[in-house]
């Protein structure tokens, strides 16, 4: 019995593979490849802090065979990389520490492997730099994850762009469900509006229907910047790269510069605890010391919270308006908890409740709105960390039971989303991001149980007060007989005061 | 803005994404690593035809630092290929299309990796094959993509071997939180055991404790063969790969050498709705040809089943052996459904139930057991297709309801399980292997219903035997009174014989 031993280009892995990366059949995949496409025309906006503006189209080819167009107003992509950006699995510009949607550089790619695969058909791009304009055909060679370009020298179908416009356009053929996916697509198109309220985002449907969510705020998010890793739950291959990088440096400093959160007294006295001579050079480590730095940057506990300035959550008034527009709730409450980092990557949580308006409840469940680096996430909820925390809660103590009108949001936002998918489906359970989520959740369910305590006794007080004017009617009515010349409507209006006056202090 | 371009390795992409592979934290990651070194272990030794017999040990090193211990049976790995089956990700022996544990062939460098970045420490191998031993560490050179070996000239650490043994023994040392691990490790074996009753496979903790699980069939099911694709749902890039293999071919001729289940008059008949000339060499095929080829088989509905030789599933007695020994139910069915198949891999479906016993569940809860290529999946079960499937299933028609002591066991054979995460945690939903699940449990809980029917009454016959019998007795007494010299014994057992008749008759 001989073995074949075989090795694989990544293409060649992941066309087998499709159903690791969100293309398991016809209706998901063309659910993915309009994900995929949305959030790369989002982000490449975003980055270059231009309002995002996006056209996408679904259009029927034949049966079962269908063509997405997205077309966005980002700075497009220039000539030289968008045969691999397209073309070549792992190339990406995804590949620093900073928030945003794309995560593994990979989807864009997947997508038109896909297409290939269903049909055969390239992909069409036409990418509008400041200065230049390239319109390509790309196929992928799979075996060896490289690109194939029509006209093959790219440059002969680069010119100027004297238009004044920039942006990308793509057009992928896919074999695709779009009946049985339209309903997750228009849900994801229209959850994706609410979280990035600063963007338009207009969808044709292939019979022609069309949604336009126009932008509802003017202005983009803060730009994350890229971050340095914060030293919390770094790893020892982590850091050995860092050190790789700044060789010569004495171990002091190189902490200081390495590491976000990291001061000079921080340095010296987990150098000290590691037994490390703080003036030694980094390539003069030997790697019991490695390990003892490593070990001790783990066990401290006084490091500043991460820098914030890599991540761009909603804010907690933005993330309500967006709420309160679609759902209509008469009560909606959010809160963002500070940054806080798991293995070296930070991260912030915000969590909202809202309860009544339009929100639909099965029978028992919990409706659970769940979002990362401002992607709405429909599927495969129920491994979620997010699913765990709210089975944890006893929401009676908190005036509710499953299934009544109320919805939670999580959003988390981080330089690095721990999906438990290369399909971004969802995500996985790190304790320090469950704890953030449950801080979250029963700071918002606790102002959901004021709000219906509040509502419950004004529901109380109305009544009681309806009760007293009854009386008091009587009482009025009874006096004026007895006694002459009484104003009756300005007694009722006195009684009627100090009722009320009574009421609002048991209220309180 | 500048955007950053940049290609990865596969090694360094996974370094970074550990959670997509199950290495989401110490709990998880140690229970994945002991997972995919005994799958590999179970893997080669069935492969090579050999009873399996694997050693497992777990030695605590440190403060959450752990060594495991793996030694097998199996044929050895060649010097020469050790180095990168355990130091370069997308190399493997397993990219074969037949079934096997092992799926992605990445699961033991992913381990090794692992361990590098949590403790720095090369993976130690020892593999002896009938010929020669290879004693290696090896490290991963993660940018690149590539092993480092000590030494570094591997036949430096290749000796002849003189000892008659084989098999392979590899030591691993990783971070991990083994007491939180424990659980679902020893569920992991436990249920191993079950659907591998063939191998001896013993498990030593790391506070000495001994587990053995002994043989209890004494031959291998029969080895799965390498297999051609099915027809069904073939795609048009599986298409042109297998069109470049044998392109001097009639395309009559190829549709019956590429596929399994197409015979002569099967490939005529496909060509001719295609309209396509038979005749015709595969390399002169156009691409409208070719698409119009797959349509067609596509289309076509009258294939024989797949073959089943490429599958090994347990077999009904077997795995119905293997859960009353495990569970001690009273009543357990198991039907094996008909090979079937799914873009073109063969799948079979296995479904057993059990009532009764030591059938641990919880409230409102159906216990669900799930399996593929023979491997327990214990993790993210509520996306799994099963679930989806008992989750649709209308319990009262069958005589229960969720939480009563009964549990449904679901495993797949495929030469491609279509796993939804690099983890291998949970299966996509494919409707035709969703469908078969749900005829199998159909089938399966009828039976049970049938039995449940037949104790129903079986009681209620006891309860009227007994009633009777009393009738019986005064009966006879007051007989044997009036009439002389009567057999009252006699006369008992006839009224007797009469009654048990009759109720036999009402239990059918």
């Amino acid at each position: 019995m001989k073995l074949d031993f075989k090795e694989k280009s990544p293409a060649d892995f992941f066309s087998e593979n499709m159903d690791v990366c969100g293309f398991d059949n016809p209706i998901r995949a063309i659910y993915t490849a309009v994900r995929e496409l949305l959030e790369n025309s989002l982000d490449a906006c975003e980055a270059a802090d231009v309002l995002p503006k996006v056209n996408l189209e679904i259009r029927k080819e034949g049966e079962g065979i269908y063509v997405i167009r997205i077309e966005d107003n980002g700075p497009g992509i220039p000539p030289e990389h968008v045969p691999e950006s397209f073309g070549k699995i792992f190339y990406s510009s995804k590949y620093v520490m900073k928030q945003q949607r794309g995560r593994f550089g990979m989807g864009g790619t997947m997508a038109v492997m896909y297409g290939q695969i269903t049909t055969q058909r390239p992909v069409h791009i036409v990418s509008m730099t400041e200065k230049q304009i390239a319109d390509l055909k790309i196929k992928i060679d799979i075996i060896r994850n490289s690109p194939i370009t029509e006209p093959e020298n790219i440059w002969k179908a680069v010119k100027p762009n004297d238009t004044g416009k920039q942006g990308t356009t793509i057009e992928l053929t896919l074999e695709g469900n779009y009946q049985r996916a339209r309903e997750k697509i228009l849900e994801y198109i229209k959850q994706t509006a609410m979280i990035a309220p600063y963007a338009e985002i207009s969808f044709t449907e292939p019979d022609g229907s069309k949604h336009l969510y126009k932008r509802e705020v003017e202005y983009l998010p803060p730009i994350p910047k890229e971050a340095k890793p914060h030293p919390r739950g770094v790893n020892l291959e982590l850091f050995r790269r860092l050190m790789a990088k700044d060789p010569r440096s004495k171990v002091s400093n190189f902490l200081v510069k390495a590491f976000q959160s990291i001061g000079r007294k921080t340095s010296l006295e987990v150098l000290g605890k590691a037994d490390v001579n703080p003036d030694k050079r980094v390539n003069k480590l030997g790697s019991e010391e490695i390990r003892r730095i490593v070990k001790s940057l783990r066990k401290h506990k006084g490091f500043r919270p991460p820098d914030a300035s890599s991540l761009a959550p909603m804010g907690e008034e933005m993330f309500e308006a967006g709420i309160k527009r679609v759902l209509k709730s008469e009560f909606v409450k959010c809160i963002q908890r500070p940054p806080k980092a798991y293995e070296g990557n930070p991260f912030i949580v915000e969590v909202a409740i809202a309860y009544g308006g339009e929100i639909k409840v099965k029978e028992g469940e919990i409706k659970l709105y769940r979002f990362a680096n401002r992607i709405p996430l429909l599927y495969d909820e129920w491994n979620d960390v997010s699913t765990r925390v709210l089975k944890r809660i006893n929401w009676k103590r908190y005036g509710v039971k499953p299934g009544d009108p109320f919805a939670v949001f999580v959003h988390i936002c981080s330089t690095n989303i721990p999906y438990k998918t290369l399909g971004k489906e969802y995500i996985a359970n790190k304790p320090e991001i469950r704890r953030e989520i449950y801080m979250g959740v029963l700071q918002v369910a606790r102002e959901m149980r004021n709000y219906l305590n509040k509502l419950e006794r004004k529901k109380k007080t109305e009544k009681a007060l309806k009760t007293f004017m009854k009386y008091a009617e009587t009482l009025t009515s009874l006096l004026s007989e007895a006694v002459e010349g009484i104003n009756q409507d300005e007694i009722k209006g006195k009684l009627r005061e100090i009722i009320v006056e009574r009421l609002k202090v048991n209220e309180q």
